[in-house]
C-alpha cells in the first residue's frame, strides 16, 4: 500500500525530534500534536478513509523518530482517538479540536499538578526529594505560593547529581535545603513528612519508573512510616504497559559511575549504570497528576480514559475484521 | 588521691594513640594491651592494692586518649577483668597472661572470622558489599581459598567511595566485580545471595553501627528476601551500650559531599554528612565474629562473657560499698 | 457582578443548616438537593445563562453555611453536574430530575449498603466495631435479617464512648455483645472475623477518615490477619481530596478527655483530643457503599463518576477560557 | 405472570449445560450467548416489552442450570445489558450484535490474554506455576512464540496433581520443566522470576479465588520478593461480588486426599478437601486479562464496565419504581 | 514427711503477704528474702540436710501465700540457688550472703535501671507512655537529672486511667506532658522518639506481659518506625515460663469498664476486662533492667543466670535420683 | 602418628551405625556415648596423654561412620568436653560420669520436652502439625495427660505423607484429627492456635532445618498471626553451624514425587525432591527443648553451653600452639 502524502511540516517536526533539536517530554508532545493539526488542516484528502489514512501515516512517521519515548505516542494517541466524523470536514474539525485541547491541557498541566500536589503539603512540612523533577518542584513551588513554610532534604542522586539542580531551584524559591548523599536517606526519613519524587513513566500495574534509587527510597519510607508521593503529568502514563509490555531500563555510560583512570587502577571490572528502577505500587501512596491525585493501583483507569484500551494502537491501519466489529466495540 | 606512677612506655603508647601515630582498631587494641603488660611487668608496687591501682591508672591514661574508640576500652576491659590474685606476683602473672591471650586472639581473629564467614558462602554465590571492611573481605578471601567461585556486586559508597578499595582487593583475589552506585542496590538485590558488610560497632540491643547506607541496604535486602551478614571481630562489640549508652554518630566534613565551588553556585544550603547509621537487629541475619556466628539479638551474651556486665568499668577505683559486695557478685 | 435572586426556601434551608437545626450527613444533603429543586422550579430566569447563574448562586449560598461538611457539597455537585440543556425548560427539567434522583438514592442508600455489607458476613461470624456508625450497624442488621447469627465485640471508643450506643442498637437486633475498652482490641482480634467500622470521609488516595482509633485498630487487624471493612455511603466520599486537599482533623473539647478537677490535680498539662484519624488504604480490605463494594484504592473511580473530576467546582462561575474549551472537555 | 414462550434451542442449550454435556467456562458462555441470539432472531414478540420479557426469560432459564458458574451469568449479563432500542427490530438487532460481539471476543480472548501476559515475561525468565490453567499456559506459549527462552517450576498441586497436566503441556511447547511437591515452593521462589497462576473467579474486592494453595504461595512469593501474576479472562470476573457476595468454596470428595484403606488404618478422622482458596489483592501484582493487565484493586472498574453495577441483574423483571427512574440512572 | 520447724518471723511475713499487708513487687521480694535470712540465722538444725530442709520449707510456706506473684518466687529462687556448703555453718553463711546480696541489689535496682534507661534517651526526645510504671518513670527521671530535656505523650490507659498518675509524676519532674486517650496513640507516634513502658512479667520466649493495650501500641510503633523500650527490673522476669508455662491474664472487675447504671440501660451484654496482654518480642526493641539492656530474645539468658534453669524449683525436696546426678549437673 | 588401640566394642558400635543397624537420632547418640564409656573403662593407657588420645581416636572412629548426622557428634562432644583430670583415673572417671550423665539426660529428654511444650498449650487449643515428629507428638501427649482438650489439623506432608503417622498417633491419644493436603494450610491457619513442628537440626543463627514445607508454613503462620513452636531435643542442635557451616539439604529419590510411569508420560522433566528447608528465626516464636524453651535467636547460647564454642572439635589432636594457650582459654 502506498503511503499517503505527508505535509512538509510533519517531516520537519519528525526530523527535529529525531535529531533531538526538539527535546523534553512536554515539548516533544506539543510539537507532535501540532504537526497532526497541520496535517489535518492542509490535507487534500477527498474521502474520509483517505483522510484517516493520512493522519495515521503522519502519526507513524512521528512515532518512528523516538520509539521509546512516552510523551510522543501519548500525544498521537490522544489526537487520533478523538478523530471522528462522517465527512472529511468533520474529521478535520475533530483533529483540530483534539490537537488544540491536548496542547491547551499540556500548557496548564504542570501548573494544575503543582497546585494539587501543594494541597497535600501542610505548613511546616519537610520533604525529601530524589533526582530532579520539574513536576515535583512545581508542587513545592505552589505550596510556597500558598504561604506554607516548606523545607527540603535533597538527595544528591548519584551518578549525575541532579540533586544539585533541585537544591538550586528550591533555594530560588526560598526553601531551606539540606543536602545529603543518597545513602543517608534512611537516617533522615524519620524527620521528613513526605518523600516527593517525579516519574519517567507510570505503568498500568501501578508501578513507577523513575531515576535509579527511587524504589529503594520508597521501601525505606514505608518501613519508617513516611508517605511517598509521585508527581507525574499524564503524558508520563505509559499505555503500552496496559498490554503487559515492560519498560526497558536504559543502561547509561559507565564513565558516569567511575572515571576511566580510577577504573584502570582497580583492574578489570564490570560497571552497571542503570538509569531507572521500578517501584511497586504498594510502596507509593499517591500519584499526583494534573487530573487529580490517584492511588497507584487506580492509574490504569485514567490511562484507559485518556489513551484508550491500548490493545490496538490508533495509528495502525484497521484490518477487515476490525472494521467490521468496530461499531459494536464503540457501543 | 595521688595517681600511681606509670611506666614511660604507657605514656608513649598513649601519646601515639592520641596523635594518631597508632591507628586502626586492631593496632590500637594491641598497643594498649601491650602497654598494660609492660606496666605489670615493670611495676614496683608492693601491695596487691597498689598494683591494682597502678594497672587501673595505666588503663585510664590510655583510655583518655580516644574516649570514643571501641577497640581501645575493649582491650583494657579484657585485661583488667582477668586481673586476679592474692599477691603482687599472682596479679602480675594474671595481667601478663590476659594481655598475651588478648593479643594472641587479636592476631588470629580476622583469620578465624574469615573462615567462619566463608563457611556461610556456597560455591557460585554472589555477594553485595557496602563500604570497605577487611573483615568482610576476609570472608570472601577464605571462601576463595576453599575453592568456591564467588562474585561480587560492589556499592561505591558515597561520599568517600571506599567501594573502590573493596573492588580492588576483590580483584586481587580474582573475584569478578560489578561496580554500581549506591542507589542501584535494590535493582541488583534479587540476583545476590548475601549482603555482606563490616561494622564499626555492635550494640547490646543487637543493632549494628556501620557506614552510612548500611541500614537502608538492610531494609531493602529484607524486602527482597536476601540475607544480611555482618562481619565484625569482637573488638567491635561496644560494651558501653549494655548500660544503655547510644553510639554518637560522627558528622564528617561537608566537603566530602559537595565541592565548595558547586556549593557556592547553589546558594546557602545545609550539608549533612553523617559517617554511620544504625541497623536494627531485625534486618540482620547473622553477625560473624572470630568466636563464631551469632544472631544479632544474642551478641549481648558474648559481650557480657568477654567484657563483663558493663555496669561498672574495671578501671574505676572501687568504692567501699563495692569492695564489700564483690565476693558475692562473683559467685 | 450582581448575585441572582434566590428563592426564599433556599435562604431558609441555608439558615437551618447553619444553625444546626438541620443536622446529620444525610438530612443536610437531602435538604440541599431539595432547595436546588425549588430554586429551579420557581426560577424566573429568562435565559439559560441566567438560569445557570441562579442555580450556582443557590449552591454557593447553601455551601457557605458549613464549609467543612462532606455531604452538603456532594449533594450540590451531584445536581449541578447533571444540569444540562439548551433552554431554560430543559435546564429546569435536568435539575429537577437530578435532584429527585439524588434524593431517591439517598433514601435507599443505607438499605442498599446494609444489604451489600451483610453479604460479606457469614453465618456465625464475629464482628468488632469501633465508635457508632449507622452504616455499619445497617450491615449487621441486614445480616441478621438474612438469618445469620452474628455476634459483636464492641469497643467503647473513648472519649465519648459511642460504643455504648452501638452496643444498645446491636442488642435491640438480638446480637450478642461483648464490650471492651479500646486497649483490649488486639487481644480479641484473633477471635474476630471482621473489623467493621463506618467513615466520616473517604479520600481520593483511598485513605479513610474515621473516629480516632480506627487507624490503630486497622494496623493491628492487618497484623493479626483479620480483614477490615468500612461501611460508608457515597455521600461520605470527599471529592475535594481529588485535588490533593487533605482533611482537617477537628480537635474537640479537652474536657471530654479529663474532668477539670482531675486535671487541676495533675498540674499544667496539654490535652489533645483529635476527633478523627486517617487509615491508609493498605490497611483496609473493602469499602462498602450503596453502589457496591470497592477496594479502597478504587474508590477514586466512583468519586469521579459521581462528582466529576473535582478540578473545578460546578458552582463556580465559568471563566471565558473555560467556556470556550468546555465542548471539547465534555467529548 | 405467565412465562413467555422460549425457543426450543434455548431449552436444548440449557439442558446440555445442566447435564454437563456442555462444559468448560468458555464453552458454556459461548452456548448461552448463542442461545440468546437464537431467541432474539426467532422471537415472535410484537411489542418491545414482550421482546424484552422473552429475552429475560431465556436468560433466567439458562441461568438456572448452573447457578454457581461464573462465565454463564457473565455471558447473559453482557448481552442483556446491551439490549437497547425502541422497536422490536432495534432490540433484536442489539441482541444479535451484542451476542456476536461477546462470542467474537470470547473467541479471541485467550489469544489476546496470552499475548499480554507474554509481554510481562522476559527472555530467560523462570516461572512457577500452580495447578493447571489454560490462560496461564497461553502466556508462556506466546512468550515462546515471541522467541523468549522460558523455563518453569511446576508445583504438582495435590490432591489432584493437575501440575502433571501443566508439565506435559509445557513440555510440548519445549519449555524445560522442574516438577516439585507443593511444599518445596518456598525453597525455589528465590530462583524464580514470576509466580504465574490462573483463576476460578476474581472478586470485586480484588481477591483471587483459585485452586487451593494459591494464597499460601502468594504470601511466600511476597516474602521472597517474587511478583505474582494471575492470568484470567474477563469471563472469570465475578460481578455478584460487587454486591458483597462471597464466593462459596467447594468441598470436594475426601477420597482425593486419602485412600479409604489408608484412612481406615488411621482411625476416625475428619478430612477436609477445599477446592479453592482466596488470595487477598495485596499479595498479587497484576491480573492479566484479554482487555489488558490490571492491578487487582482496579479490576472492579473493568467489572463494572463490562457487566454493569451489579446491584440489579438485567434478567430480573423491572419493578414499577425502577422503570420510572431508569432514564436518570442512565444519564 | 514431717515439715521442719519454721521461725515465727517466717509465719508473720507469710501472713502479711497473704493479707496484702505487705504489697508491691519489690516490697514482697524484700520481705521474703529477709524471712529466709532469719530462718537461716535462727535455725537449730544440726545436719546440713536438716538445714536445707528447713530453708526449703520456709520458702514453700512463703510461696503458698501468693502463688501467681512473680517477684516472690524470684526472691526465693535467688537465695536458695545460692545455698551451698558442706556444713550447717557454711550453709547458713551462704543463705545470709545471698539474702543480703539480693536485698542490696533490690535496693539499688530501680536506680540502676533508671540510669541505663536514661542513657537510651537523648536531649530533646519525646516519649510515649502507657499505664504507670515506676521503672519507666525512673528512666525519665534520670534523663532529666542528666540534664536532658524530655517531653512526654501520656496515654490515659483505660479503664483505670493510671496515665493520670504518670502525668502527675512527670509534671513533678518538670517534664511537659500531653495527655491523650488511648485511641489517639497512632496519630502521635510519628512525633515521638520512643515508646517507653514497664512490665508485669517478662517471659522466657521474650514476650512482655504488661497492662492491656501495650501490645497494640507496640504493633503500631513498629509500623510507624518508633522504637519500643520496656523498663523492667529483673524481679519481673518470670522463670516459670522457661518450662513453657504461660502467664494467666487476670480478668478484672467489669464495673471498671462500665458503670452498672449505663450497663443496665444497654441491656444484657458481656463485659471483658483483661488486665494485661502479651507483646511478642519482635515488636520490642530493648528490655532495660538494672543488669543492663537486652534484646527481648536474649532475656532468657539473664533469667537462667539469675534463677537457674527452671526445670526444677529449688524449694522442692530432691528425689533420690536427682540427688545422685546433681554433682554432674553442676559441673 | 600411630592410632591408639580401640576397644572392640567401639568398632562394633561404629559398624552398627554405619550399616544403619543402629538408627534414629537418640539411639545413635546413646550408642556412641556408651562406646566412649566402654573405651574409658577398659583403657590400658598409662599416661593422661595416652588416655586422652585413645578417647579422641574412639570418637573419630565413631564419627566417621555418619559424618552428616547431628546427634552422633553431639554425643561425642558432650562427653569429650567434660573429660578432665590430671591422672588416668580422674580422666576415666570424668568420661564415665559424662557418658552416664549424657545417657541419663537423653533418656528423660523427650519426656521433659513434652512437659514443657504441653505447658504452652491451653485447654481447647487447636494445633497444626507438619510431617511427623515424636518430639512434637510428645508435647500434645503431655497436654492430653494434663487434662487439656487438644485438637489437631494434620498436614499430610507430601511426598512421603508422614502426616498419616502423626494422624494415627494423635488418634491413639484420643485427639480429634482433621487431615488436609499441604496446600490447604493457610485456609485453616485462622482457626488454629499453634503451629507445632519438630526439627532435624537447629542452626546457630537460629534457623530451623526441618521437613520441606516447614518454612512456607511458618511464613503463612506469621502472616495470619498464628504462633509457631518448634519441638527439638538438644541433640538436634547443630554446633557445626556456630562456625558458619551451613546444613546440606539432602535431595531424595525422585520417584517419591512422581511414579516412573506418570513421568514417562509427561516427557523429559527434572524432578527435585529436597528433604528439608530452612526457616529463618524471625518466623519462629519458640524452640522447646528438654532444657526449657528458647526464642530461636537465643539457642546459640544453649548450644555453646552444651557443646562448647565449636571453633575446635574436641576429638582433634591438639596442636602445639593450642596446647600452650589452653590454660588461658579455659579461664
Amino acid at each position: 500500500m502506498d503511503e499517503p502524502p505527508l505535509h512538509p511540516r510533519v517531516e520537519t517536526v519528525a526530523e527535529d525530534i529525531e535529531t533531538m533539536e526538539t527535546r523534553g517530554a512536554a515539548t516533544i508532545a506539543d510539537a507532535a500534536a501540532s504537526a497532526l493539526v497541520t496535517q489535518a488542516a492542509e490535507s487534500r484528502a477527498e474521502t474520509p478513509a483517505a483522510f484517516r489514512g493520512e493522519i495515521r501515516a503522519a502519526a507513524r512517521t512521528l512515532l518512528d523518530t523516538r520509539p521509546t519515548a512516552v510523551s510522543l505516542p501519548n500525544a498521537l494517541r490522544y489526537v487520533l482517538q478523538r478523530m471522528d466524523g462522517e465527512s472529511v470536514a468533520a474529521l478535520r474539525a475533530s483533529v483540530e479540536r483534539a490537537g488544540s485541547s491536548f496542547r491547551d491541557q499540556l500548557d496548564r498541566a504542570q501548573d494544575d499538578l503543582g497546585e494539587i500536589g501543594a494541597n497535600r503539603l501542610r505548613d511546616g512540612d519537610r520533604v525529601m526529594t530524589h533526582c530532579h523533577s520539574t513536576d515535583a518542584v512545581a508542587c513545592i513551588e505552589h505550596a510556597v505560593q500558598q504561604g506554607k513554610a516548606i523545607s527540603a532534604v535533597v538527595k544528591e542522586t548519584r551518578p549525575r547529581k541532579q540533586g544539585h539542580i533541585t537544591a538550586r531551584e528550591l533555594r530560588e524559591l526560598g526553601v531551606p535545603v539540606t543536602l545529603i548523599v543518597d545513602s543517608a536517606a534512611r537516617r533522615s526519613l524519620g524527620d521528613v513528612d513526605h518523600v516527593l519524587v517525579g516519574a519517567d513513566a507510570i505503568a498500568a500495574d501501578g508501578s513507577v519508573v523513575n531515576k535509579i534509587g527511587t524504589s529503594g527510597l520508597a521501601v525505606n519510607a514505608r518501613e519508617r512510616g513516611t508517605p511517598v508521593m509521585v508527581a507525574a503529568q499524564t503524558i508520563k502514563l505509559h499505555p503500552d504497559t496496559m498490554t503487559g509490555h515492560t519498560v526497558d531500563i536504559e543502561m547509561r555510560d559507565e564513565s558516569e559511575v567511575i572515571a576511566p583512570e580510577d577504573r584502570a587502577e582497580i583492574g578489570e571490572i564490570t560497571v552497571e549504570n542503570p538509569a531507572f528502577d521500578v517501584t511497586p505500587p504498594r510502596h507509593v501512596d499517591a500519584i499526583v497528576t494534573e487530573r487529580g491525585q490517584f492511588p497507584p493501583e487506580s492509574v490504569v483507569t485514567l490511562m484507559r480514559e485518556l489513551f484508550g484500551e491500548g490493545t490496538r494502537e490508533p495509528w495502525a491501519e484497521p484490518t477487515t475484521r476490525e472494521a467490521e466489529r468496530r461499531p459494536e466495540d464503540e457501543s
